[in-house]
C-alpha cells in the first residue's frame, strides 16, 4: 500500500487538490469550482466526492491526512476567517466540515505559509532551518521558518510581512492603511509603480498605450525584457523597496535564504537582482554578505497544491 | 545538594554575576571590573576566581553551568563579535576561554535574548509561547519568542528590531544607517525627540536649562509628571514611532504579550499608554485587540543576571 495525503488549495474561483505520496510525487491533480454551488456545504459535499472518486481510481494508496491551503487560514482553529477573496463570509470552520467526511487528520493554514512548508519538504529549503517564502501574487504573502518551525503566532495569523509598513503615509493599501510593502512588491505593486513613472516623467515607453487594468506584471515583465524604460525602473523601484523591507525582515529572524515565489518572481532575474542589491546595501553590519535571495524551487503549477500536502505530511510526522 | 547556575552580565565598564538555584533565588549577587586588566585573558582570570570564591561559601551547592549575556553574544559560536560598548575587539570565543578553566555547560546569548527568557522562565512569561521583549536603555534591544523557543536565525543574530527602519531617511543611527527604530525608542531617542520639539516650538520647558549631555530618561519622566508640555509630547512622540512599528513586528511573529523593559519602561504609563494606543491604531485589522503591551515582570536590579542564568537552566534541561 502507498501511503498518501491529499492536498487542497483553495482560491476565489477554483479549488485545485492533488494525491501526493511521501516523497512529492504527484499521483493525480485536478480541481472543482469553489463556488458550484450555495456556500461552503456546497463546496464540501463536491470537495468529498472528487476526493473520494479520484482516491478509488488508485487500487493500492491508503488516505492518511489531508492538507489544505486557504486565503486567511488559520492553522491552531482549522478555519478559514473573513478571507476578503472568497465569498464563504465571516469564519468558516472548514476542518470540523471536512472531519465530517473524512476520518483522517486534517490540516489548514494559510496559502503562504503552505508554499514554505512546500519549500521546506519538497523545495529548495530542504536542509535549512531558517528561511523565508515571499510570494508575490496580486498581494505579498510570506511564511517564515525558524529554528526549522513555521511561524504561526500565538493566533495562528503570523507572517504577514505585505502588511508590513515600508513607507510612513504611503500607498493606500486594500487592508485601509498606507505604506504596506504589497502596495510596493506585488504584481499590483508594480503596475502603480509604472503608472507613477509614467506619470511624472516623459519617458517614451509601450506601456503608455497600456490601461491601468489592462496592465499586468507579464506585460511590465515582457517590456522590461525588450528594454522598456519605465519598466526597467519599475523593477528597479520594486527591487529598492523589497530590498529595504527585507532588510527589516533579516533583523527580525535572521534566515539563511529569502525564497521568492508567485507571479511576479517570474520575471527572474529582473526582480532579483535589484532585491539583492538593495538588501545588501540596507543590512545592519553584522547580517552583510549572509542573506541569499533566490527564486523558489516549487513547481510554480503545483506549488500551492504540493506545499499543502507538505503541510499534512510535516504534521503527520509530528 | 542545591544544584546552582552562575548568570553573567557583560557591560562596558562592569560585569555582574550571582549564583542562582532552579527556582529563581538569588544566592549571592556580585560584580567586577570588566577592564580591571589589560585584554579578556585578565577578564577571565578575574572572574574565574571571583565565581570561585564566591562558590566556595556555600557547602551544599553544585554547579550545573554558567548563562552569559553580553553585547552582541553570538549563542551558536558562543562568542562576543564586534561589540561596540566592549574593549575586547574583533571576535572573543568567550566559551572556549570560560571552559578552560570550568568544566560545566557554558552558555552565551546577547543582553536582550537573556532578558526575554528570563521573562519566561522568572517572570511574566511563564505560561506564553509567542511574546517579545523590548529592552529601551541606550539603544533598544529586543527577543523574540515564538513556538516557545528563542529566535536566534541562522547566524545567532536574530532579533534586532532595534536596527529596523521606521522613518526612510530618518535619524542617523549609530549603526551607519538612517531612521532605526532606536533612535526614536530609546533613553537615547527620547532625548533627541525632546531637542527636536524644543527647536521646533516655544513652549515654555525646564528642559530648555539642559545640554543635550547633561540631560537623562530620568530627567524627562520627572518633567512629564510635572505636566511639563514638552516631556508629555516627547513621551506622546515616542510611543507613537514604538506603537507603529510594533504593529510590524506583530505581522511577523504575532506575539501574545509585548514586554517592555529597561530604562524607559520606568516611566510606565506615560510610556505604556501612547505605546499601546499607536500599537492599536496601526494594527492590520486581524490582530486587532488581541495583543497585550506591559512592562517586563523581572526585577530590574537582577534582571539581567537572572536572565542570563535562565538561559543555562534552560539550556540544561533540553
Amino acid at each position: 500500500m502507498r501511503e498518501v495525503v491529499i492536498g487542497v488549495d483553495i482560491g476565489g474561483t477554483f479549488t485545485k487538490y492533488g494525491i501526493i505520496d511521501r516523497n512529492g510525487n504527484c499521483l493525480i491533480e485536478s480541481s472543482i469550482d469553489t463556488n458550484s454551488g450555495n456556500g461552503v456545504e456546497a463546496f464540501l459535499k463536491d470537495a468529498t466526492k472528487a476526493f473520494k472518486n479520484d482516491l478509488a481510481k488508485f487500487s493500492d494508496v491508503t488516505l492518511k491526512g489531508i492538507g489544505i491551503g486557504a486565503p486567511n487560514g488559520n492553522y491552531y482553529n482549522g478555519t478559514i476567517e473573513f478571507a476578503p477573496n472568497l465569498k464563504w463570509k465571516g469564519i468558516v470552520h472548514l476542518v470540523d466540515l471536512f472531519k465530517k467526511n473524512f476520518n483522517v487528520p486534517i490540516f489548514l493554514t494559510n496559502d503562504a505559509n503552505a508554499a514554505a512548508i512546500g519549500e521546506m519538504i519538497y523545495g529548495n529549503a530542504k536542509s535549512l532551518r531558517d528561511f523565508i517564502v515571499i510570494t508575490l501574487g496580486t498581494g505579498l504573502g510570506s511564511g517564515i521558518v525558524s529554528n526549522g518551525e513555521l511561524i504561526y503566532g500565538h493566533d495562528g495569523f503570523a507572517g504577514e510581512i505585505g502588511h508590513t509598513i515600508v513607507r510612513h503615509n504611503g500607498r493606500q493599501c486594500g487592508c485601509g492603511r498606507k505604506g504596506c510593502l504589497e502596495t510596493y512588491a506585488s504584481a499590483t505593486g508594480i503596475k502603480r509603480t509604472v503608472f507613477k513613472l509614467l506619470a511624472d516623467s516623459l519617458e517614451e515607453s509601450k506601456l503608455r498605450s497600456v490601461s491601468f487594468n489592462e496592465l499586468t506584471a507579464e506585460m511590465i515583465t515582457e517590456a522590461a525584457k525588450k528594454g522598456d524604460k519605465i519598466a526597467l525602473e519599475a523593477f528597479e523601484y520594486t527591487g529598492l523597496l523589497l530590498g529595504q523591507k527585507l532588510a527589516d525582515s533579516v533583523a527580525y529572524t535572521s534566515p539563511q535564504v529569502i525564497f521568492l515565489f508567485g507571479g511576479l518572481a517570474k520575471a527572474g532575474n529582473l526582480i532579483l537582482e535589484p532585491t539583492r542589491r538593495h538588501l545588501e546595501d540596507n543590512l545592519l553590519n553584522i547580517y552583510k554578505g549572509k542573506v541569499k535571495v533566490l527564486i523558489s524551487g516549487m513547481e510554480e503549477l503545483n506549488a500551492a497544491i504540493m506545499g499543502a500536502g507538505a503541510l499534512a505530511w510535516k504534521e503527520l510526522e509530528k
